[in-house]
């Protein structure tokens, strides 16, 4: 089958052929039909010291994705819940089952979790398989939708975490895609305001579409200013931190208001200074460090916005390639033009 | 001033001039614009047994309405916070602040609680005296949105207990005002799924005028196996049982999925025969009592939702009468074909 | 290997030679030291209508154990968690792990939970097999201990169920050894004050050793009257129903603090006759139907619990018979002079 | 009376007479019989740029205290809780009561807060004049615990919040009087292993009187190895922060579990710098900025806490000096040989 491998340590990515996954006892075997790319595709292609650390090519790529049961291992068949043919997505984090964080309740922070396309053979690919227990049933989501529901889960789990948006003043800094989903995301769980903050207008664009009420650049205006201005002075009660700058944390520390929240997802490259006397003890602010989707309380929230309607994320993929495109995926992206970008595998 | 008064023991009431009431060093004088008509009001005038044990006549009558700030006292005017003109809205549980659950954020449970136009002297006169720290003001919220915010504050109580709506399947069991308005708050709060059930029909017309889903007429139809079957089998996670009824209690616990919630507002008259091993235990329930509206975060959230747009209770108003002609909102009430009936009194 | 084994339909069960069960690829076999006696193995042993309509015999009866791990299936061997030797427990619920509740964090409440000893063969035996994911180490907590921590498990999810026992004041209602159990737990968690009631002094007794402040016995005193005035008219923060009986739930209603919170464990044969107005709703209670224990965030806290001698149950054992003197145990807890009850099998 | 006053802006404070405090309709009036000197005491004294930018001399200082009612104003009177001559303590944080914080139950967080002995006149002096609802009956807990509630109740915040600690690990950073007492607060409420840290070994001297575990040094060992080894590699499941020191913040970042809580209540000079992405959402940890107390469920907790005997934070006080000797309080306070120092008043 065709798969896009990262060979060997360096930039890049080649296209290939490479054997068709084995489908072990409780796998399943999935026909690609879309997968998404994702910033983390783009520190691979680039093999920026992250990349360098983590990765051990030679490694498939791609972890969001959706598509079509093609083969199911024996236990897998015997638990009764999948079919060949079912249009299905899957939690691209595999987890050990084992550990503290496991038992608990919180396998999205499991120690010795493997993410598909970093850790292990990825879905930029004719075929991928994954753990029966990892793969979500689509039941009427398109395709396309199933193919970014891993960045959409980021979003509903930054937004949701918490559990204060319904009537809530939400903020959303940094509109890159997972930026619009959770301006989406808020609104589908009831929040009253959604501001939402960017440098690139395209993207505030993007953003309206998804619903912000608002939207401010930082380029042009002062955000903190205009937020206290929009929320009579309070501040609002969510900040969702998605930009992953030190400045959008400064911003992100001043606009929550007194007792408010700021669900940190973005990731930075450098370390943030922060006067924590100022912007957390004083102000009783509570932080949160996004990881992954909550597994799967975060998939079930998600999957009923999405049946429902309150949630559509496609007006946020502004591009569309074939598998032998890559480069050309990177490049819109790089571009800092794009919104989604996903790929047409094998629809 | 006129006001409409339980002058003795006995059913009715009398509309009679009566001093106009004193502005204490911390208190408002409101000139009432608009009252709501409450089931509270009818068991009142009939004088039931409730009623003839909790009111010692003469009291003027009436809890929930908006109006115009006409006075202030000296403490509630150095405050700053409120204004000759402001239009207004207020809580009607005056509470101690004293007691241990006025002390833990709980004073919508204090032992010590005065409800005005039951306790003391209420809303349905040209003038009411309340406490400053009970008045909020309207700040573009239609008045006769202002004079229900006690009802639509019970609603929004019922459906957010709990914190999780958004994404949720949320069942309303009987749909009179404060169930039509539980509708419209699930809604408002990002609710997946909102079914409403009742015996009448006007009432379920003005459940789905609120936004419900799906209704449901128990006269007609299985309402638990018709929730089953919106639900793939499920369930839902909450049920707001609105109808006091204990058939009402029986679909409420059998309605519910494994681990879901039950917020119970409606208030019974009898005693229901619960099967607890079989429908809380055994089923992981959550069940909980809902007493009037959280001071003051039930308000706030909701100020949100009206000033928004999100919630709008206004339909589900259905008849309007002047002061004089409390006689015939008593009367439509009883029939059975009223929403929400409110009193004209001075806009 | 010998086996307790439920032949037939009808009273009693039998002792005799069974094959050893068959060890799959991901499950441990494990040669039993101790096991408890539950009231359920009562309800099995005299074939009351529940245990008729649930079980199919034959079955191997046994819930509640600890032993030595003798086998590893293939794939429990590959997750390096366990080994030959290593002393173990188990949760006794097997969960199917893909439903709603299994997803979302609530597998306690699987729709599909096959219970060992009820539902498949149990661990009144010589040895039992387990998936590998219910079992866990002991790791220096006494194998006696070990034996009971699934009732164990049901006091320490009844207790901490709300988070609020710190500070609190804390009425457990019925002391059976689960009931005197939730006495340790609710001061291991730091309760300031607990009250435990029963009819048994005896029980009163093992209560008391088990930590409570004062006991109560129904039959000599006023238990709502003396709650009362012990927490300066209040009521208690948080009742553990341990009852199952209606005196027991009118008690609970009634002793709860206003915005007070009943956690139900009891299974009570019959209806309640409940006035929601009076005792849920104007008393904003919260009640809560618990079953099993919360996999595995209860086993992770019960085993701090007891690893740092915060909670030590031994003292509630009051007796132990070899495997082929069951009769005597079920004789034991029949006349209600017993605590505990252990089986003592291969230690 | 006599009162000990910042006069003038600089450093020092002098002793003089002043005229009694009015006592207000609502207000108490109370003859202190100790106080708490503070690390803000040290500031004010010191007149550091906190101080200089703050405070407006001239101005009583003080804030931790307890006393006896001397006189009650008319609306105090009429509330009929306190009466001339009772014991009692107050919280010092004066709050508006109409801003959002106060409306939703956040009131420590109030915009308008004014703290005595730093925004009004305070306890250093032979009386003091406070609100009547600040105002709290020592009921039995003993007048030199009574003076030092304030910080006793910030180190009850601190380690409550979050809801986790019973059967958790729990590491203190920084043994200054709140982290002693949070170490206390701690075990108080069940925790399974609480460590504490410091560079003062006389302060973990008294951090293992009020019940640490285990006592580390950073000058001599590394702390975070330290934890890592005695949570079996997993980290704590709550740092309490109470250093206020960039290396402070590093070391609780780093001992916290993966989704672990750090509870933050000292408060920097300087700012911090933070590998967000390492440190906070890779870890999935929540961040929680503590100030003052919950108003006033902190205080519930506390007085529970300290009346059953379960909390004792009498051991901390190492030093007293009556009214006149405050610059030896200083002193001893500045030589870092001091737990918690207060003031011999008027007992």
């Amino acid at each position: 089958m065709r798969a896009l491998v990262k060979e060997t340590a360096g930039p890049g990515m080649v296209l290939r052929e490479v054997p068709k996954p084995v489908c072990g006892a409780s796998d399943v075997l999935i026909k690609v039909h879309y997968a998404g790319v994702c910033g983390t595709d783009l520190h691979i292609w680039e093999w920026d010291s992250w990349a360098s650390n983590r990765l051990r090519p030679p490694v498939v790529i791609g972890h969001e994705f959706a598509g079509e049961v093609a083969e199911l291992g024996r236990e897998a068949e015997a638990a009764g819940l999948l079919a060949v043919g079912d249009l299905v997505t899957a939690e691209g984090h595999i987890v050990c089952g084992h550990c503290l964080q496991c038992r608990i309740g919180e396998a999205h922070l499991c120690r010795r979790t493997q993410i598909i396309g970093v850790d292990r053979d990825g879905a930029f690919a004719d075929y991928i398989a994954m753990p029966a227990s990892n793969v979500m049933k689509l039941d009427g989501i398109p395709p396309e939708t199933g193919a970014i529901m891993d960045p959409t889960g980021n979003a509903v789990h930054t937004v949701l975490e918490g559990g204060i948006v319904p009537g809530s003043r939400v903020l959303v800094l940094g509109c890159g895609p997972i930026g619009c989903f959770a301006v989406g995301v808020a609104r589908a769980a009831g929040a009253a305001l959604v501001l939402a903050s960017d440098f690139n207008d395209r993207r505030l664009e993007l953003a309206r579409t998804m619903g912000a009420h608002v939207t401010l650049n930082p380029g042009r205006e002062d955000v903190v200013a205009r937020v206290k201005e929009l929320t009579g002075g309070d501040g609002v009660d969510l900040v969702c931190e998605m930009s992953g700058h030190p400045a959008g944390h400064a911003q992100a520390f001043a606009a929550a208001r007194l007792g408010g929240r700021v669900n940190m997802l973005g990731t930075p490259s450098r370390a943030t200074e922060v006067d924590f006397a100022r912007d957390v003890i004083f102000k009783g602010l509570t932080l949160y460090g996004v990881t992954g989707r909550r597994m799967y309380g975060t998939w079930d929230v998600m999957q009923r916005f999405l049946r429902s309607g309150q949630l559509d994320p496609r007006p946020v993929i502004t591009h569309r390639f074939p598998l032998d495109r890559m480069a050309d995926a990177i490049q819109v992206i790089k571009d800092g033009q794009a919104g989604k970008v996903i790929l047409e595998i094998g629809a």
